[in-house]
């Protein structure tokens, strides 16, 4: 990460007490991570971003924003209840804080903006609340996400095992969300082999969730780390499970899943990681399967990788970041396009996003047309899918000239 | 297709019975259609041809080509075995002869040339024997192939079935090879609903082969056609079934493979649709299953779409033909290439091909690197996978400029 305001600074430097107690309070005085809230710690730190904000010396945004809770929430306290589930709260400037600035949708003015007046989540939470051993800079810096369906078939479970297995012998963490189903396959297995597990869960590192894999998170968090961005005590909500889906595709520097249905959250989670330039991974099935369904549309329509093996995800997860940026598109590269190409780029706003039926009537083709335009031209990086919808991507990108041959 | 010959123009003249008579000399004088042969015959039509060759006035690969069989050939009786099991013999002129020009391996410089010193296969047949009742123009107008492995599971029959009576019933023709397992599911489920379907032998349409397939094979000549560019009487072998598969995949504009095992003849017609710029759809499986690893390959590495409906094979076969040539490169788009495209691209050959393990090895990349650049790369339609293996595209394709917004 970068330091980018005073008073904190990469290095040797570590966390001061009051910086950690501030990242508590932080982390608990919005119910999700704001843009607003995220301008301001940038701006001042953490210690004097707290004092504004209980000073209420804040923009009318984040004055809404820390409203009800700005006078309730207490670092400290929050502090102790976690001590006493053996949890503690990474934060910025730990070893092993995850390196979010290098996501895109984490620059300075790449961070998600709900331009329909609602507050977005910003990528970055304000702390990961972690019970576990183990260490976050060891454990993440080779992980994947391993998600799917709470109802998976028999056939996904045993894939799941294999993989989530075959991934961990190779020293890969198995990031997934504790859920039934495909996650506590995942879990299990990693268990099975003496593997690193991490569960994100959507509530609080004291309140295990669901219950009835109460044992098996026990058994994650005495092995590996429960954790959550959210402070203990919080119950879990549905927007607060597909908050938490952007720290499970984040985690991983892969996505993998194993089996989902239409609506599964395990779209979401895939959805994420794609907008984070993470590659996604999808386990096949019987087209007769519905279990299998949002895996095949991950495959056939989302640019999502084929996988079956556990060599496939270590290659998604370790090969990929071998290979360097995609080719990206300028204005200069447009000459040449076909006339279908260019309607469709024509087509796509720098900002925001638009469904492939949208593009395609306003490019005046047919709506298969625009998808097979907009899957090739994604591969060439010149076209993004965020989770807005399809945008072109920026310019730029010229930056050498080499001979050719 | 053209007339590059004098006695050949296309529009209301018809084909001459001593041109067609000519045309069955040519397709049995030589085991394969050749370079040569197809040099000749463009530059001074079949009858001329025929007779250059019977008086030996031909090239010395020619010459070695038709030495075997320049005598004992005749066109006349070659037509008369057919008639004896109602079939004819198409040939460049007849309406419904398919438009091999527009296929790229078919250009006059870009024919497949073997540079072994080995006689390539001409993509172009020198006529097709017939054998059903079904008019080549209203067959082939919209006509999608169906292959895969002998030996398939319950599972990928009933999927066969599903898809191949799916198209049908959407007035595609469903073409295949008449081998046992997927080839007869498909063409069986096409005859359940009344539809067309035509079986491309690897021998003589009045040898149907297999045997154990007899009845059906009789069933598909009764309603649609079995056809073969190898005239009466001509047996199978190995080679001929791998010639045969080129007519498959250029016949339907696209190809389905549904099961095929990792050497399964099927990926060689799939491989034949992808260097002719048919799109490839490929049905998954479990990937437990043996009988998927074929296609599980071909969506992970070769770039096929992954299908499980008709309406998907439909969208396929039907809705690409809307979308226009990929986007070239060309000299100028290497501008701003990340370093180890830019190597991918500078190991590649502008003619033959090579294997990812040698691109990998000339880059100095990793393999499974040198793999994710080609398979972008390949979409970008900056470089092919031929069935020599991967090399650049040819340059050019800059011949607009359009203003961008």
């Amino acid at each position: 990460m970068t330091g980018r305001y005073p008073d904190q600074v990469v290095g040797p430097q570590p966390v001061t007490p009051e910086q950690r107690s501030a990242y508590a309070y932080l982390s608990a005085v919005t119910e999700r991570p704001t843009a607003q809230l995220w301008d301001l710690v940038d701006a001042v730190g953490p210690v004097e971003a707290t004092d504004r904000i209980r000073r209420r010396q804040v923009g009318d945004a984040l004055i809404d924003q820390t409203e009800a809770r700005h006078l309730q929430v207490d670092g400290d306290q929050l502090m102790d209840a976690a001590h006493e589930v053996d949890a503690r709260l990474l934060v910025p400037g730990d070893p092993g804080w995850p390196d979010w600035a290098l996501l895109p949708l984490d620059r300075p003015r790449g961070r998600r903006r709900d331009t329909s007046g609602g507050v977005p989540t910003a990528l970055r939470p304000l702390g990961l609340w972690w019970r576990g051993p183990v260490e976050p800079e060891r454990a993440l810096s080779r992980a994947v996400a391993v998600v799917g369906t709470r109802a998976p078939t028999a056939y996904g479970r045993a894939v799941t095992a294999d993989l989530s297995a075959g991934v961990a012998v190779e020293d890969f963490t198995v990031v997934s969300g504790g859920a039934f189903g495909i996650d506590a396959a995942a879990h299990r297995a990693v268990l099975g082999v003496g593997g690193t597990t991490i569960a994100v869960l959507a509530g609080g590192v004291d309140r295990l969730y669901p219950r009835g894999n109460d044992g098996l998170l026990r058994e994650v968090a005495r092995t590996g780390a429960v954790i959550s961005e959210q402070p203990p005590g919080t119950g879990v909500t549905r927007y607060r499970f597909l908050d938490r889906n952007r720290i499970i595709a984040a985690l991983g520097s892969a996505t993998v899943v194993v089996e989902a249905a239409a609506r599964s959250g395990a779209l979401s989670t895939a959805a994420w990681a794609a907008a984070l330039d993470r590659p996604v991974g999808a386990v096949p099935g019987p087209v007769t399967s519905v279990a299998s369904v949002g895996s095949h549309l991950l495959i056939r329509d989302r640019g999502a990788v084929l996988v079956g093996r556990a060599a496939e995800v270590v290659e998604l997860a370790g090969g990929m970041g071998e290979t360097a940026d995609p080719i990206r598109g300028d204005a200069s590269s447009w000459d040449g396009l076909d006339d279908i190409t260019r309607r469709v780029l024509e087509a796509l706003p720098t900002r925001g996003g638009l469904a492939p039926g949208e593009v395609a009537a306003s490019a005046g083709i047919p709506p298969n047309t625009a998808r097979a335009v907009l899957g090739r031209l994604m591969s060439t990086g010149v076209v993004i899918r965020g989770p807005q919808g399809w945008r072109r991507s920026g310019t730029g990108g010229v930056q050498m000239s080499l001979p050719v041959d």
